[in-house]
């Protein structure tokens, strides 16, 4: 596939799914839609992934595309109606659109008759399937190897370290897949259900529906894990996630520094020790696991604090560290597949 | 209110929202259609509730009524299509229809048109408000105390021990209300959000905002908990509950002699007390609380045993324990309210 990406004002630091699909995704990137940095090219900004034009809008994107993807999503996970012209003159030319807001795409009116009348599809990636149902508690029997990334908060590295441990892993010949559970990651494999958006009673169902479909395909998950377990607010889909799909370990993705829930700045996050400990304690009766690996982001430290930050991380877990984008996940890959 | 009760061949022993609303609620029972049971009477089978006749169907309910309640609820939630001509006889009758089913009665194309024809609603206590957001994290700072049940496992007594101990403490003259959080419990109250049927990001901010719109109202809150912290299907509902309604005290509901969690026999339930310390170690971080009292389901013991098995489990969790059906609420209530 050969796909736009729409990032408005947000590229490339708030636009997480954007960033994403260049690293870690299949298609051809062809342009990267931000009006406020048309002209500029996506390495002017991010060095280390596939190059492209940013462009001011759609009708600027040379050649002919498969889709245009939503590579951002304000809060709350509404349209912004200034993307309108774009995605109608996506569809105007035939083009897919692909997003992963709360907002369905699909139930726009306008929307919807473009897309017929253009016989091109809206693809709402957290869009949960309608025929979800409760767990059987049986994600433990899969012949897969399963190992989840799970954090001390929201924004804590999970769907990264995931990505950089399957790559790390098929490097080595081990034949790897990723699970994805959020809109970014489903973006990034065209696969996977946004377990937050699935109804509460469903979502560790989701979740092991997922695993046992994968682990068909796969030698070794790596479930993309979300928010965290002492999250006052999202910690019932980190736990649908835990149960669900009863991995074989765990890995502990953390912020450098970060000692307060993100954007709940009253609630403290937990010493790494204390925290691994609670996964393990969460885990023990449903499906016992151990956090044997660590992931820590070190992106706003130097290389020598960065070094030292890890190294105390994995002291005070008593596992392996590394920052996988920073340094390499090969670091931990061995102790996350349980060689070590 | 005066209402008929929908259980066919399911009363009394499955018709759990039945005996509740018979048991707790403020409406009179006008009848309770059971086809199996037509002739006999309610205290025929359950004797500490109101009274009232068994009928074989809504044209044998005798007197107005203004609304017919579905008390009963198939596994999966689905709606019996051997129950349509009762809703239809209630809706050509005038009256609204109360269901607590994962199928929406105002989605039903019949209904909806007898419904708008007769000026009757369809009230699906199931339905999410659609106004529903992520959690704040701010339920601790209400000014009203509140106490949370909650579970070794599934059906494990958390409604009726919240409404067993919010009788008690208005016996007592405390100014106590219930923060239902499943159908039966909503259709009790005639309030409430379904936790397990909200998307999973918003469980624990549906939580928060039923506990901060009680709190206005009432000194008391006993807060209704579902699902079990270790269960494989419905671990996540209950960690939404403790996070979102950041509990002051907990009172742990059990059954005597379960050991295994109900529907998924490969899961062996842990011993009370480690239990009860997975409920405290969840919630530390994000606000913390206790294990302060115990509620036995002792149902299938003769009171000899009884009587032995609560003693046993009071002692397992180093907390005052009851059953409070077949003994009282009031014998754990100063240890809920925290004043010993």
């Amino acid at each position: 596939m050969r796909v736009a990406i729409l990032a408005h004002e947000q590229f490339p630091d708030r636009a997480k799914t954007a960033v994403g699909v260049l690293r870690y995704g299949d298609d051809e990137v062809a342009a990267v839609l931000d009006r406020t940095r048309a002209g500029e090219r996506v390495r002017d900004h991010v060095p280390d992934v596939q190059d492209a034009p940013i462009v001011a809008g759609i009708d600027d994107v040379a050649g002919p595309i498969d889709a245009l993807l939503v590579g951002i999503a304000p809060i709350g996970g509404g349209f912004d109606e200034t993307w309108r012209p774009d995605v109608r003159g996506a569809l105007e030319r035939g083009c897919d659109v692909i997003a992963g807001l709360h907002y369905f795409l699909a139930d726009d009116e306008e929307f919807a008759r473009l897309a017929d009348e253009h016989d091109c599809e809206l693809r709402d990636l957290r869009r949960p399937p309608d025929d979800l149902t409760v767990s059987d508690g049986t994600a433990s029997e899969v012949d897969a190897d399963v190992v989840l990334t799970v954090g001390t908060d929201c924004s804590s590295g999970k769907m990264t370290t995931a990505f950089e441990l399957a790559e790390a892993a098929r490097e080595r010949g081990v034949d790897a897949g990723v699970v994805p559970t959020g809109q970014t990651g489903i973006a990034i494999e065209n696969y996977g259900i946004a377990v937050d958006r699935v109804v509460a009673d469903f979502a560790a169902g989701a979740v092991e529906r997922m695993v046992e479909e994968r682990a068909a395909e796969y030698d070794v998950l790596f479930v993309e894990g979300q928010g965290s377990l002492a999250h006052p607010a999202y910690s019932a889909v980190t736990t649908a996630i835990l149960h669900g799909a009863m991995p074989d370990r765990l890995v502990l993705c953390h912020v450098a520094g970060r000692e307060a829930v993100h954007g709940y700045e009253h609630v403290p996050i937990p010493p790494p020790d204390e925290y691994a400990a609670l996964y393990e304690s969460m885990a023990e009766p449903v499906a016992p696991t151990d956090v044997v690996a660590g992931a820590l982001n070190t992106q706003r430290l130097d290389d020598d604090a960065a070094g030292a930050a890890v190294e105390e991380y994995a002291e005070a877990i008593g596992a392996p560290a590394t920052d996988p984008v920073r340094f390499d996940a090969a670091e931990i890959l061995p102790a996350a597949l349980g060689e070590e």
